[in-house]
């Protein structure tokens, strides 16, 4: 057997723990005989365009250990979402290097591009091996229980709606987090679990999984900030009205401002800007705050599930053992967690055609009748994969003094 | 004697450590022999003037250890900034309960009322004790090395930019982080706490101490980028042109939109955008991100540091022993840290006039001469004070592969 040429790329958006899975296919390949380069490609799939290689195999064991607890993507990563011309050339500059084993770590748009070059490897009767490996911290990969990063920001997410409610609770007001997450509602929803007491916020959560309204919306507000003297609320950056049209966009226009100029709609803090305006001016709110907690959520240093570390090192360890083992006889796939106890799980290979380029939502059963908030099965869902040392609140007890003067 | 009876206060914004100081005030009040009430007053000096006491010689010592270790304000706290009319009313109700002793936690403002207060309860002959404890994240309190509640904002904005680096540079781009800081700019200066290698960012600091010029800040946008192929930038919400006027207001008008209507000027997205808007129109950048940090700087629970839980606590306790076991003659004051080593600190209790409503702002020596990043002289001053457990980023060497079609 000729010796095997192993190609590791990062693409998409980073996680806190896109780096385990690289060194994890970078330590396992390493052990296995018969491989004669371990090489990474330099900023993803476009790396592989520019033969812009970098040998992992003159890495040290102890630097892969310290990079692989280092959030975001540590060979560089790519918006480049490769069409079948791309893929063609990117396979062309594979059979150059004599590249036998091709392991894309991403989401949606990763594996799907690992589909492509997998089907132009065996039109050309090239011997490819092609693995996606799961990454996003949207949650939004069919047929995973949940992908690796996504534990790490809904912990960030979680913890920060922790503190948000906490310092909403000491200056009463109205407090909007909005959070990354288009189409998938998970990380959003993952702010319910910065809940503890009855009257914690979030008390409202709005999910792209269903249909925002604005009236009533200020409805719901209104009914919160009477009930609590405060509200706080975490809404998706991806929720839309009724025709699919996103609310920054319909707010924007409303406020009879330039959608279409220089107001981008995404990526920057218009939506919680909007709708903290609405709430002021529509229900005479006074303290209305928002943040748009943009990178800070996938990229902060310092707030990693331990679950999701040893999970997104196992996808890339199970990654190389299910190319060099087989996994009933498939060449090639994208490997996929399987929940098997509370808490335990198992990997799986399954057909990459199975799992590229189709999108998960939030399951029904998530999300509460009202549509406002999440149910217990998403807590206890979503409670394992946050892990160890999560922090937690403490309240003083009410003992009240009894009053004197009592001038009111 | 008669008995002493104790009220603590808590007010302004809320850090990560100002309960510790609450429960370092009560523990030891509660250690004190002749003291037959620790109350608090919920909601600062406005739950004083409501008479809303909750007694803390009723809650246990282990659930105030726990609260201690909570973010935020756990008696709550207000915005009301008390004149004479207040502090007499103020006053009028510490007297009716036979308040002995007043610590009020907080800054510029807290200290400046606590002065008034205490000159209240002196002009009308009445023995109360009024003890200012200093918080504030903006490190803006003079005669203080730092104030508690800085060093754990400072640590959440050090590993924000740490993280938004490896983002920035996993997918190059300019990345714009907008910091709390109004008149000061060490939260912000904070930000260089997170780099680590020569062309790490933040790039680029711009801090209220200096003017600001929007085409100086381009031209340096523009040099970094041409240098490093990205740009992270650290920008307080402070920053000004040489007439004092915000810069968020300045950009507003430019862009002809209503700065004095809908759109607030801070709390919000606004500053971020605007930037992010002139980068991208003026030097032609395509991937240009904007996050304001907002409330995650200051309420995050789980990033703190440990040695601001320390002296938050301490300055509590000290505080109590200062009331009560005088303090060179001193019968009311301003706790304040001093440093007494690299790294060791001490407290001394300081004339309230000496401190009240007066605002630090950074030295000269901390800032570069170029204005747009930090000296030695600041990382050697922030460093200790961040804390044990700072997470550390690493990188790949490189370890190019020849390449082999060289297409590129």
């Amino acid at each position: 057997m000729p010796p095997s040429k192993i190609l590791v790329t990062q693409g998409g958006g980073p996680t806190a723990v896109i780096n385990q899975s690289m060194v994890g296919v970078v330590l396992e390949a390493r052990r296995q005989a018969g491989v004669s380069a371990v090489y990474g490609a330099r900023h993803g799939v476009r790396g592989i365009l520019n033969e812009d290689f970098v040998d992992l195999a003159q890495e040290t064991s102890h630097n892969l250990e310290l990079v692989a607890q280092t959030p975001s993507s540590a060979l560089g990563s790519t918006r480049d979402k490769p069409d079948a011309a791309y893929c063609h050339k990117i396979f062309q500059v594979l059979q150059a290097h004599g590249i036998t084993h091709f392991f894309n770590i991403g989401g949606n748009d990763s594996s799907d591009s690992t589909r492509i070059i997998s089907e132009e490897a065996a039109a050309a009767n090239y011997p490819l091996r092609c693995i996606h490996i799961p990454k996003t911290i949207d949650n939004d990969l069919v047929l995973n229980d949940h992908t690796p990063g996504f534990a790490s920001a809904a912990r960030f997410v979680a913890q920060a709606f922790a503190g948000a409610n906490l310092d909403n609770a000491a200056l009463p007001g109205v407090y909007v987090g909005v959070v990354m997450g288009r189409h998938a509602g998970f990380l959003t929803a993952a702010s319910a679990l910065g809940k503890k007491f009855p009257d914690d916020g979030p008390h409202l959560i709005y999910l792209p999984e269903r249909v925002f309204e604005l009236e009533r919306f200020l409805a719901d507000v209104k009914t919160m900030f009477d009930r609590h003297g405060r509200c706080v609320i975490a809404v998706s950056e991806g929720i839309h009205d009724a025709s699919g049209q996103p609310i920054a966009a319909q707010l924007a226009k409303d406020l009879e401002r330039d959608a279409h100029g220089n107001v981008q709609l995404s990526g920057n803090g218009a939506l919680a800007d909007l709708l903290c305006e609405e709430i002021k001016s529509r229900l005479g709110i006074k303290r209305v705050r928002g943040d748009t907690f943009g990178y800070l959520q996938r990229s902060f240093i310092g707030c990693v599930s331990d679950v999701d570390q040893r999970e997104a090192r196992e996808v890339g360890e199970k990654a190389v053992q299910f190319a060099f083992h087989g996994a009933g006889g498939r060449s090639s796939g994208s490997v996929a967690i399987k929940r098997t106890g509370t808490y335990s799980v198992d990997y799986e290979l399954l057909p990459l055609a199975d799992v590229a380029g189709k999108t998960r939502v939030m399951e029904d059963e998530f999300i509460s009748p009202c549509g406002t908030h999440v149910t217990d099965a998403f807590r206890l869902y979503l409670r394992p994969l946050l892990g160890s040392g999560m922090p937690d609140a403490f309240r003083l007890r009410p003992n009240a003094v009894p009053k004197i003067l009592n001038r009111g």
